[in-house]
């Protein structure tokens, strides 16, 4: 099922709502009890906080506004689990998240149902009224909701990760083995495009408004960069040569001494997965690299990173299925042996060369959930696409997301590009 | 009972064993699931990890060596659960302790359980021979395990202490209100004597030899110091004055920003205990500081802190009981009305004026067990007399307990004492 | 004198070599030998280390491969003066650069004449030759040697202004305090533009190449944001409303307790200036902003700031005079009691929004030089238009000077813009 | 000349004082105006702080309280030149102290000429008054003075050191190659004894009261540890095994990578000096350890450090010459070829095992100068002895010089003891 057939076939906004947090739900069935409890480092959140924050989303800002009945089954909650909307009040140390065992996660799970029970009388109440003021925000929380399933992946993975059992998330799917093709580019000619997202559908403030950028020429390859081109990257010295390097990029894999993509073994012939620990395939995407690596591969490539813009003139182009969350592959899945224009959504994150800014005429809205994206426009580069942790509902061609250039824990890979 | 009673009811040595173990565990009681997994800062060491680092100290020790039949449950745990001795291998990161959820609990429960059949199995097989070189070793696991009793008690209240749920751990005990009376001060005359451990009972390496040493004439403080008289110094700019403290005491205090005892609310009403948050009760004795506080007030008062030898001496002249942690208290309860010396057992540790130096004569045993205390000779203060959560059977005159004088977590207090 | 008239004048290029080298020593003349060692922080550096730096720069990129017959007078200068030129070979850590007191300020002038001499005999023996590889780096080096006079300024700025007595590196000029017009604004309209600079006269690499790009209209305030509008923002609480600004922003002033821009008093009345401390003049630009600041002052004002292709397309609509160094001003001046367009160039550098990117088709020179500009070309933001610190010969409507968000002690002020 | 013969010629006060400020300035012969300016990590003060700083001494201790027509040249200078008295006021922020180029060198030999003619002045008025209050802050004074001639001459090595031109201080003096005899032991009885300043001459606070303590049998080596023998430690992996070290020292090993004393090369040949760089000579005295160092040493050598008091006992039986700075060797130099008990004085200074603690009785001062000592005595360890770089009038037998275990940039070496 293509990505535009879920959409298509999109049901009513209770049952996506009640869906999505089943799905949330049932990503943790593979956990234990112990490990909803740990932030193993400060850009990841315990499980339990992610089932929680996005409890509390709704609890703020769809049930506070608009259920006068509602009642918090703890009022510090509030304090616990928003996560930075400072308009809503004062919040929980971010650092300190991993270090609450209280609520339990049995607590936490009824608060969900308290919070879901309170949901679903509301939206019953309002009925179909497309234009009730709900209506919007509970969409965003789904969406919200969403996002936060992929981070409980990524998150769990770098918790699991660290430890010296290595324990396994989920069972191993077998891996394919066959060959991919070599490098084909794709050219795309200068010219005038929109980008951002058309009105109608869903979407986050970051991608309007929808605007006229001008493109020069370019050629995209036709599918991710793989582990095993990655590997003669390395062969060939690429984290030794400084010249390869963003200075900045230099400077932290001196700093951190990287070597080779987070998850992979000193040997590189081994990678921590969320099956544990896996062989390292040749022919499936590389992933989990920082933007400054992306960025010296495609130099010693002979490449690019492509924008953001150019990125999204191209995946026009492609026809919309991917390796998404539920495909249950939970890693990066290699590219089919033809040479068309493919894996551009799921897979891996895309990072592009493009910094994270306001596209032109962009409002931040009012309120507190004016933070959710606005605030953020700093520092950080757009991936686009979508990973093979993304949710299906969830990704779209104007997506951007965003992550700080140093980070490596989400599943990011590399696409090139070229000036043509 | 006093601790006397206690010691001269020694029971075997197996029967010793099955109650220490068993008393750890009866200590989790009160837990949840969750509780078990986290470190609240480099000091604390999750629950998990005490029971398991219990039982891999005499895995490594008494069962390794001793029982050549002995398998573990998982070669790794020898990597996670050693905690510094380098002899002993390679081990995993202290600072990482609480990020690792596996094994669970009820996996680490297993562990002990397998390790106490073989202790057991080992113990009988060995039988009455005193001579049998696995028996010190034993013996020394009682007491090692008796030190993490008190551990996992001051490492729980910390990590309660960040969430702002406040969870307790125990119920409250209801809190004598009766005063104490002001300081009296009890006089000892110059002279040599012989401090440490006398040879036949167990003690520390760290309490040997026993030695000849030239004490000054000075007098101790009956009690404890209590809440309303470091309120009072607190009140008195205590907080505020350089010329108390020690330079690296006030560079620290700076960069703190100590105002308080740890635990202490800002209004100087309650206090976070095992209990949960209860009001501060004048009458019972100040804990919580570190050295410097400790020192600091004692300067603030006229006075000082003792040295190991006076406290040894004086506390010769005590009976032998206390607020030990068998009484259920946990928390150090007010002196009597009566103006004998007391408290010198239980309540709160002493700060001594004492750096932590090696006994004239000592020698460091050979092996990983040799690290156990000598190399920590360094920067550390020495402690006296227990607390209220050090089990009676642990506690002695001649122990030497060591800390930075930093550290604040311990139930560590003050003892004043002056030359006279 | 405008700036087109200093360019038109542009003498042959040894005079400008002559002339630029002279410049350099003549910004010394205020200082004792004390002044040229010390780095107040690690962006900072000694007086002693330019003067030294833009030597070797010579020295290594047109003595040492045109002149076969220069030696060099201590061939570990290299080491000690190569800032950050990978392929140049190993360099001493810059955070130390302030702790060298060896060669003396006398052996460094030494080194200067000595690079000069062999300068001056390189370029009268290539004559007129326009085509010889050496010119376009002495070119370079002329362009560099007028970088490194502006840094100069400002570093020797910052360390005065730690020192508690205040130095004043210049007599105060008088100061016109004449009011200035309120904010009008000027706008343009959609269209597709050029940028980047065109061929024929110098410019630096990532001024190329010039391209298309599309501009939506927009409107640009007449003049740079003053003392007086930015005082209104911090008693507005500006600095107090995480509403305002960007996350990173919110976190570095929380970090940092920012309250007012660098230099100013706590009282807001005085500022350290290069004339010592001085009054605050409310007509005068605000300057030694972050692009935080900047970027928070624009949202509290409801406007933006602008793109880097806003700035040159409006740049270009104006006259080209500006309050460079050469006016030995050495502050911002005062914009006129007009609502023209005004102090584009010179004053205070502008933030703009436009993060520091690779324009379309940039390409990275090889060797050494291209680290010139190329590896900085991530997380930091573009400033245009010079400031009273900046030659009259350096500056142009295509410059891009470049830093990281969070630094303040260059002349960096605000210039707003908003959709039109 | 003895240092008896030294103290027993003692000139009268204002002779001394005259002669400890000129030795101040005539250490100062070598440098260059540069070389004042800086401080080259947190320990290191700059030349011409030291300079100042001793001036502002007698300026705040002296004439502030005993010369009512005194004034100051500047009073920003008494902010700038305190360095620990928070009851003399505000003072600079140490870590700052190498940024502020004002006042010039030149501008502190006036402060210091001006301070001098002050206290000439009121020397002679007090005349002969052996109870005038000033006289035993002056005696103070001088003392001081001479504490910061030592701190001179080892701030501006570790200066020195770090400028990849090494410069050299003073020339260098030919070395002694004459082997040295093996370890010697002299033994010492058990016995009560007295340490302690004795009254009637000059003495720090620190080392008072005399009192008695209890000394158990012991034996001294005859000399220091030499190069020869600290090459077989490190040949033998003494900075490679965990077990010879104190846990602290094991953790800043690893953390800062030590491999070899302070200024020694990578390969073992050479060190730097206050001469440059010299080759090791096998018979010197090791030197520039930090308490770590030291004590790993003595634990692999069998031996141990000796407490303060055997150092105090054991140098009674010795002569009291040594290689103080007025030999101007500025480096440790060799044993003789002897046996008998040397080098106690000068050469290097010597880390006891006794950390710095107040001697039974010890009182602070009331004011301003009790904070010269009394509040360091935490976290440090005794050094005894003197070395290459100490006045000889300054050094005696109950001098008690303290510092962190972890600094090695001073002049301190390793005397072995064991039981006996």
């Amino acid at each position: 099922m293509t990505i535009a057939d879920v959409r298509a076939a999109a049901p009513p906004l209770l049952d996506r709502l009640t869906q999505a947090r089943a799905q949330t739900e049932s990503l943790c069935a593979p956990l234990e009890v112990e490990d909803y409890v740990v932030s193993s480092m400060t850009d990841v959140s315990p499980t339990k906080w992610h089932l929680a924050h996005t409890s509390w989303f709704f609890e703020t800002f769809v049930l506070a506004p608009f259920d006068s009945s509602y009642v918090t089954p703890n009022p510090k909650y509030a304090f616990l689990f928003n996560s930075y909307y400072v308009q809503a009040g004062e919040r929980h140390c971010r650092a300190q998240r991993g270090l609450v065992t209280r609520p339990t996660v049995a607590e936490v799970y009824a608060y969900r149902a308290h919070v879901d029970a309170a949901l679903r009388a509301l939206v019953e109440r309002i009925g179909d009224d497309p234009n009730h003021p709900a209506m919007p925000v509970i969409e965003l929380g789904v969406h919200h909701e969403q996002q936060h399933q992929e981070l409980l992946l990524t998150d769990i993975k770098h918790a699991f990760s660290l430890n010296p059992l290595e324990p396994a998330y989920a069972r191993a799917t077998p891996h394919c083995v066959a060959s991919v093709a070599p490098l084909a580019w794709h050219r795309f000619g200068e010219g005038l495009h929109e980008i951002g997202a058309a009105p109608g559908a869903f979407c986050f403030d970051n991608e309007t408004p929808r605007h006229r950028v001008h493109v020069h020429s370019f050629a995209l390859a036709h599918r991710l960069v793989t582990n095993g081109e990655f590997l003669e990257f390395i062969r060939d010295g690429g984290y030794d040569r400084p010249g390869h390097w963003l200075a900045d990029g230099w400077a932290l894999r001196q700093a951190q001494a990287w070597r080779r993509p987070l998850y992979w073994s000193d040997s590189l012939e081994s990678q921590f997965t969320l099956a544990g620990r896996r062989p390292i395939v040749a022919a499936e995407p590389v992933c989990h690299l920082s933007y400054y690596e992306a960025d010296a591969y495609a130099r010693w490539a002979g490449a690019r990173l492509p924008t953001e813009a150019e990125w999204e003139v191209a995946s026009r182009t492609q026809g919309a299925s991917g390796n998404l969350v539920e495909g249950g592959q939970l890693a990066p899945s290699a590219a089919t042996a033809g040479t068309e224009l493919q894996q551009m959504l799921g897979a891996a994150w895309e990072w592009t060369a493009s910094a994270y800014s306001p596209y032109p005429g962009f409002r931040v809205s009012a309120g507190a959930l004016g933070e959710y994206n606005g605030k953020f426009m700093a520092n950080q580069y757009v991936l686009r696409g979508g990973s093979c942790a993304t949710p299906a509902a969830h990704i779209r061609r104007s997506y951007r997301n965003f992550f700080y250039p140093h980070q490596r824990w989400q599943f990011a890979g590399i696409r090139l590009a070229k000036d043509a």
